[in-house]
């Protein structure tokens, strides 16, 4: 099997399962006893949190909260900041190449009286700093931008934006001014992320994509921040956040994120060169091919390529077939037949939104593997042209 | 070490862990993508489902959605229902001797415009269904009570409260009827729970309780009860909870759940002698020492004993002394210095409600373990009433 998903999820790595398997089976307590054994289980979570703090640059562990999932982040983070300040303002700035999480989180806000601008993106997706301080207004009451786009790869300019928000808050009273939120789920671990030099107020990362378990994310806090609770329950994450912790995924979510961030620049210029070694050799080798995204400020994992006159869900199934696995777009919407509202934005019609591949690098993946893609790729995309009416159409045409 | 803290959290179980580590290891793809590997993985997860489903003899798998932890699953449950009849109605009924996951999640409620009775209980932590008929007004939303409580191990009288519900609900409008929640996070895998037996419209499980990972639970939502999402995201669990699934947590609490419903009656003798024995020599060895809960309608599992004139922290920090995990009452409170509020409820002075200790037996308590808390026991208390300022005074006074 050649997995070529890995902003799906990725494999949890050796070093991640043995930490948790010793937080299952020995050090099972649950965190909030009051023996020794339990306050064991507290120091290794914390141990994690710090871990977590230190590879995005936090200036305290504290900053850092456990959640279920990158996805509770993200609900947390912008349902409680606006319920917070729902009373004055109720504006919310977000962008149209949004994760669904943070796109149907804005959709349910809109029915409960909260007004949100989703900012159109360019050819590559990408949004300026420009644009969102000219949306601002005088209720906005937070801008949540992607650091880098699940699907295609883009890297948003968001110290940018980090900068122009800044700018206007320093004209507005501490009480008004506009919390900045990140979904960094697709960068952490993956490329540089510092939240001082981001200036984010929070900022939602997740385990699974960075060789961690699923079922566990964290959300930055900045100190000052006074974030109410997402789930009420006990007195867990300094009453911010109830329920027993998921403490083996916590501490493998650490032992994940350390290794990630030592390993970073080398996977980075590994994964880089294999990128583009595929991106090249497909866009070479397959007629009617484009690249999707950004060509630079690009995840150095993501390839996401767009084949007219075809569908996407034919190529994935033929190279599931071929042992390759792969995605059209997001997994989170793949059971659905709308084209990705990501290509959408960036200007795609329909038809062509419906043609495109991810191929997704991870550490594990090698040179052979890609060859491997490049091998029958032009023979799958070929194939599917043949019995394809949009295909059968432009060659009439021609 | 002795482990007599299982109310708080169970070691996850050897065939859990094996079934967990396949789900990360082997089949780590994530469950929405659409080639084969992944659809191994949604199968793995509907196993577990369908498993759940029977172990609580819901009519369909489908009535099951996973959740990060019991306590979102109560948080979903009674936001989610308040949420979507707030227009019309916004009063709740729950209990005094509920969870913190449900008390708090009904006290922020109450800041927010809703109305919330909190219903007495007798000595045994119980409520009666006619308390819980009397309490229901016109507004009324939804009833909210524990099966077991974590505490005391009281078993509430919950099919007669659905009773006293389902009769007034024949009453009503469809669409003016009362939802009912249990929160059964301590009685699912320990004793019987039937969804329509007990008439329940929601009902909340938490898989750490029964020897499976911290991190997963499930709500069951009962087929024609319209629940809108609590976690908005991707179109996970049928687009009601964004977010990728903890699949190896799942597929956990799947094989805990079967194996729990398998294994229940032999526990539950096992347990109950157990208990008893410890209870009778408890009373029996040490003076001024008082069960708490029902003597009778109670967890097989639980040892909840007052003793008079010292404090509970002080017979932790000697029970662990010699090698014996216990609490004083909820893991999750155990940090706070406040008395349980679940013996406050039951009329206990709040002096006396500070010298509560739990012990909650598991399947790997065996006699001798109980034998060495026998043997310590009278011991530590002994001690601590030396040094207590109470004893003395009561001494004093003789």
């Amino acid at each position: 099997m050649i997995y070529l998903d890995n902003a799906a999820t990725t494999q949890v790595r050796q070093e991640v399962l043995d930490a948790m398997i010793e937080y299952m089976r020995e050090n099972y307590a649950n965190p909030s006893s009051i023996y020794q054994n339990a306050s064991c289980v507290k120091v290794a979570m914390d141990v994690a949190r710090e871990k977590i703090a230190r590879a995005i640059n936090a200036d305290h562990s504290n900053e850092i909260f456990f959640t279920g999932s990158g996805t509770e982040a993200i609900n947390w983070a912008i349902k409680s900041i606006a319920y917070e300040l729902f009373e004055n303002r109720k504006h919310i700035i977000t962008t149209a190449i949004e994760h669904h999480a943070v796109l149907h989180t804005c959709k349910y806000l809109e029915t409960v009286g909260y007004d949100v601008t989703y900012l159109p993106v360019d050819e590559y997706g990408m949004v300026t700093a420009q644009q969102v301080a000219n949306a601002i207004r005088p209720d906005t009451i937070m801008v949540a931008v992607m650091m880098a786009n699940n699907e295609v790869g883009t890297i948003m300019p968001v110290a940018e934006i980090g900068q122009a928000i800044k700018k206007i808050n320093e004209t507005r009273n501490r009480e008004d001014r506009i919390y900045f939120f990140i979904d960094a789920i697709q960068a952490v671990g993956h490329i540089p992320v510092d939240v001082n030099e981001l200036g984010v107020d929070l900022l939602a990362i997740s385990g699974h994509k960075i060789y961690a378990a699923k079922g566990v994310g964290a959300l930055y806090v900045r100190r000052g921040v006074k974030l109410m609770p997402f789930i009420h329950g006990g007195g867990q994450e300094r009453g911010r956040r109830g329920g027993t912790e998921n403490v083996a995924g916590i501490v493998g979510m650490g032992v994940a994120i350390e290794l990630a961030i030592k390993e970073m620049q080398a996977e980075n210029e590994k994964q880089t060169a294999l990128r583009d070694y595929l991106i090249t050799q497909i866009l070479e080798k397959i007629p009617y091919s484009k690249l999707n995204g950004h060509p630079t400020k690009r995840l150095p994992s993501n390839v996401n390529i767009i084949f007219d006159y075809i569908e996407g869900e034919g190529i994935l199934l033929m190279l599931d077939f071929n042992g390759i696995c792969a995605s059209s777009g997001s997994a989170c919407t793949s059971g659905s037949l709308d084209p990705s509202h990501v290509l959408l934005a960036m200007g795609l019609p329909h038809e062509r939104a419906h043609g495109s591949l991810r191929l997704s690098i991870g550490k594990d993946t090698t040179k052979e593997d890609l060859d491997k893609v490049i091998d029958v790729l032009p023979k799958i995309i070929e194939r599917l042209r043949q019995i394809s009416p949009l295909w059968e159409e432009k060659e009439g045409a021609i």
